[in-house]
């Protein structure tokens, strides 16, 4: 049996602790041909998504894929996120969550050490691209106050 | 509503990780008299505990008390871990897991940023007071070879 990494378990507490606690869990993930997502969602190579349950359907974090669907623009989309491309899963109202090393994505630094990561900025990731509660929340994690992130590998 | 800390979640997510891998789950903690632990069993103020099903009987991983019953010397006993004293978790068998920030604890650097965690010892980890497959697992995690524990705050 492969190991499997505890960065899918790692993504699934910060979610259900969002939920708890009445947050807005906010997932940001590096855009490449391995991801689903709708077409002009994502910014700078990365995608900002709220995965609370009031804004998808029939989400499902496994651990090598994250599945749902949320409406962009009014439309029904279906979205497949790779475990392997989470840059970040925090709350939207505090910044408070986790980030992960990625390659090639905005925290991927390959110092061996954990490190303070980027944290999204609370302005940008308010904006959504058609006022749907779902979809896209935002830019790619920039650096900004409220930093609670810290880097896992 | 008071908002809790993320640390449960987190803690419960290493312990289902370990325990789906078929690794031992260790838990590490500050004894104080906030815990309930077999006189004896703390070593420079910290124990060492697995934690894995077959080693506990109804363990319960709460958001602010970690309970459980196991065995020392071949007599049953209680024990109570307040989430706040636990310094980390990780599987025996690797060294993987998360180490917490405690007031207090081995850990218990000040500074702001997320950093490298002393790693458990995989040998003293091994040690067990009577050969019980419950109960203290070694002493305090110290400095080691094969760290991959990142401490949280």
């Amino acid at each position: 049996m492969t190991t499997v990494s505890t960065k899918p378990y790692l993504i699934r507490a910060i979610h259900e602790w969002c939920v708890d606690q009445g947050f807005t869990p906010y997932l940001a993930a590096v855009v490449d041909r391995n991801t689903l997502v709708p077409p002009g969602a994502a910014r700078d190579g990365q995608i900002v998504l709220n995965v609370g349950y009031d804004a998808t359907h029939e989400l499902s974090i496994g651990n090598e894929l994250i599945t749902f669907q949320a409406r962009f623009g009014g439309v029904a989309h279906s979205l497949a996120i790779p475990v392997g491309n989470v840059v970040a899963i925090y709350a939207r109202e505090n910044g408070q969550g986790m980030a992960f090393e990625v390659e090639g994505g905005a925290a991927g630094d390959e110092d061996d050490g954990a490190e303070e990561a980027a944290a999204p900025e609370a302005g940008s990731a308010e904006e959504t691209p058609d006022g749907d509660s779902a979809g896209a929340a935002g830019s790619r994690p920039a650096g900004g106050r409220g930093s609670h992130l810290k880097i896992v590998k």
